[in-house]
């Protein structure tokens, strides 16, 4: 499976720029283009495994117009548009397969309005979630979506980031309201306005959330937000068995618990974290916590779940209620990738990850565990359990091509037992390259319904060309 | 604007069947077609207003290997296929403007599984709501979704419903996990697997939500359920003003509350519940609450709410905890319309409904209230206040057809209103017939998009034709 499309393109090549095509974007975008070496390199490698495919130019947009300007000359030229924003992506997302030009938003991170009375606000798509929460605080409002990564919200949209806060406040596919999306036309539309639901229509909104940047430019975001709440209360609890942890998110969940955050972490993780983050917990299978409500709701959650992690085997809970404490326990969770690619120096990592309904995942995470333990490739099992969804991050010496076989083959493995399971062959990280087989067996035939919707949004093919299904 | 379509093609009437069509329905479908004049009746009247649209036959499907039969040669003959469910819609949706078949789902009620611990069933299009939650009531879960009308699943995804819960629990888009399509290529696809979460592909799960049967039909449906809360609680409280209603629950919701249901109802609304389900409320604006949560979490609840009511000049609540006193509550404010309609003796009713920004609600409702007391027409106002969203119920008498066109204007105006506050025309109703102006006049070229969907997955206009847009 997996990385075929990648392999085909780089290893014909991708075609050259038309004729004349760099000198018509250095004319008319002067100093917002780059084409050099280094900024092309920054542009085509990815966070993860995937080999270096490299755009021909980067343009860097200011507005709406730059973009506009550029879709046309794409269009005119046949010329690859890939929307590049933090390049957190781990699936090849923002890969530049047939070469092209990437389209980095970055320069857009303007903060639009915030609509405090409505719980809503507009930004543009290179706002960082990071720099997005810091301008909200003092309204007392938060945007929940957290991928880990300080990923662009433009970024996050397209592939319908979720995250660590999405078992209470669902995913970005929840969280947005409204886009401004330049199409290959040339048009500039708007899916819908700032009403908190709406029957008008297809919803436009939802299909371009997810869509990996393949049938528009998204320019504008609008925003869900939520109150910060009264109560903050985090807590970590190791647990003797997976088990034991999984069953515990499951019950609290059955018993109507509306957790903000709970995030799996297996033992071998717990190691990779405690090196890399310089903490000292115990290497045992763990849940990370996050309970929000009113002091007193706070404190009926946290009794109803303590209760269930004994029955379970959960050992004492250890509490972070300063936000300084907060922040150092939920900094560790987010660096648990580097953590664990780090686990072998010089190492390069594979994060992988499905989804599956919340009755089977005790199983697909035992049999997960088992297969990795097979293997002498060091990888870990953290995720957001809450949602039945969990993460592998393998830890690959690059100078051991069998290694990534072997990876393939236990990903392969892995995403077939999470289909069965009636789950599906990604909860967040997108299709990008690395799944476009596993989608095919996860939906088929209903991407060629998808494949319809390519062709006639973008009938050449120029948006992020060759990614989520081959045309 | 509004009824634009459905004038021309009942001026027109619809082109005839082709010849011999209906003698294959009769030998390829025996006694499941219909082609009487009672059941065709049946078939193109709606609850509103709207002219009757006839179809020219009804099929009533016993399973997906009749929709799959039926859908061929619809398309084979270039006949129009309207998906029928409850006949509760309101903006004309299931009418036959083209004529055609009319395909009842009812047949089709069977609850196929329940996933107690996943919280999600899987049900057939003509399961109803209400005949859900008494199955569900035994396992402790409730499907939350309420547009009042006992209507089925189907008919509800098809339009995007959404009604008393809402505002805790979301709308039908956040409901739908799945669904199984038949689309005119003959094809079964199915949109997305049971994981509660998933990146894989576009959403095309959230297209067919709210795409009012004009892209494939709807086979089954895998829907997200709750748990019934461990404490629920009604009460109704009236205040001096309409203001003063609104402004308690955008306070609420700005305080965090999580309210389960809130409604409004003004004044003129309340005399008709009286007189119509012979309740004995003061006659004045007022708010039907619910909350749900533990029974410490709800007495918090209530506590900041009543504390807010007070604040805003709010009476007393009077409340209703035990089960048969709250049904008694609900189903007043699901007769509302009914009630509505019959403040005259034979009228008829025309409901509109917008939904906009919470910041710009009091003010949208206070305007629109304005204009209803320059009219002689009994309308009343009624929503679901905490999402921004609330209906006109206008009583008509059927024989003055200035009454249609005076009706048309205020109509008119609140939508105009409603997208200035950068509202929707339409928060639940859908577009049907009698928003597809107002769709452009909000959307603008994002409808362009629309139609691109629509041509590509149905080339032939079979389905629904002549709702949502012109083509």
């Amino acid at each position: 499976m997996s990385q075929d499309n990648a392999k085909d393109h780089t290893g014909a090549g991708p075609p050259p720029l038309p004729d004349g095509f760099l000198d018509t974007l250095h004319s008319q975008f002067g100093n917002k283009v780059e084409s050099g070496q280094a900024i092309r390199e920054e542009h085509g490698s990815s966070e993860a495994h995937y080999k270096s495919m490299l755009p021909d130019a980067v343009v860097f947009a200011e507005d709406t117009d730059d973009v506009v300007k550029l879709m046309q000359l794409c269009v005119e030229h046949g010329v690859p548009l890939i929307p590049f924003g933090a390049g957190t992506s781990i699936e090849g997302n923002a890969a530049a397969v047939r070469g092209g030009v990437s389209l980095n938003m970055t320069r857009m991170d303007k903060i639009v309005a915030v609509h405090a009375e409505d719980f809503d606000c507009v930004v543009q798509p290179g706002v960082r979630r990071e720099e997005l929460n810091q301008h909200l605080r003092d309204q007392g409002l938060f945007f929940p979506i957290d991928p880990g990564a300080n990923a662009t919200i433009g970024g996050m949209a397209s592939t319908r980031a979720s995250g660590t806060n999405a078992v209470r406040y669902g995913t970005m596919r929840d969280a947005v309201l409204s886009l401004k999306v330049v199409t290959p036309q040339g048009k500039v539309i708007r899916t819908a306005r700032r009403a908190r639901k709406s029957a008008a229509g297809y919803d436009l909104t939802r299909l371009y959330v997810g869509s990996e940047g393949t049938l528009g430019i998204i320019v504008e975001i609008t925003l869900r937000l939520h109150p910060i709440p009264e109560a903050i209360s985090s807590a970590v609890c190791s647990f003797e068995t997976l088990d034991g942890a999984v069953d515990t998110v499951v019950q609290s969940i059955q018993c109507g618990v509306p957790l903000a955050r709970v995030e799996i972490l297996d033992a071998l993780q717990m190691k990779a974290v405690n090196a890399w983050s310089k903490m000292y917990y115990r290497e045992a299978p763990t849940l990370f916590f996050e309970f929000h409500g009113s002091e007193s709701f706070v404190a009926e959650q946290v009794e109803t779940v303590k209760a269930l992690a004994q029955d379970n085997g959960g050992g004492e809970f250890a509490w972070s209620n300063l936000p300084e404490e907060r922040n150092r326990l939920w900094r560790a969770r987010h660096e648990a990738y580097y953590a664990a690619v780090n686990l072998r120096k010089g190492a390069i990592g594979w994060a992988t990850d499905v989804c599956v309904p919340m009755s089977r995942l005790a199983e697909c995470i035992r049999e997960t565990h088992a297969d990795l333990e097979q293997s002498a490739i060091p990888a870990t099992i953290l995720g957001h359990v809450g949602d039945g969804n969990f993460h592998v991050v393998f830890s690959i010496d690059p100078d051991a091509p069998e290694e990534m076989e072997e990876v393939a083959a236990i990903n392969q493995k892995m995403v077939e037992r999470a289909l069965a399971m009636d789950g599906t062959c990604t909860g967040e990280h997108g299709v990008g390259l690395g799944k476009q087989n596993s989608l095919v067996a996860e939906l088929g035939d209903a991407v060629e319904q998808m494949r319809m919707i390519k062709r006639v949004f973008d009938p050449q093919n120029i948006l992020n060309p060759g990614k989520i299904f081959a045309l």
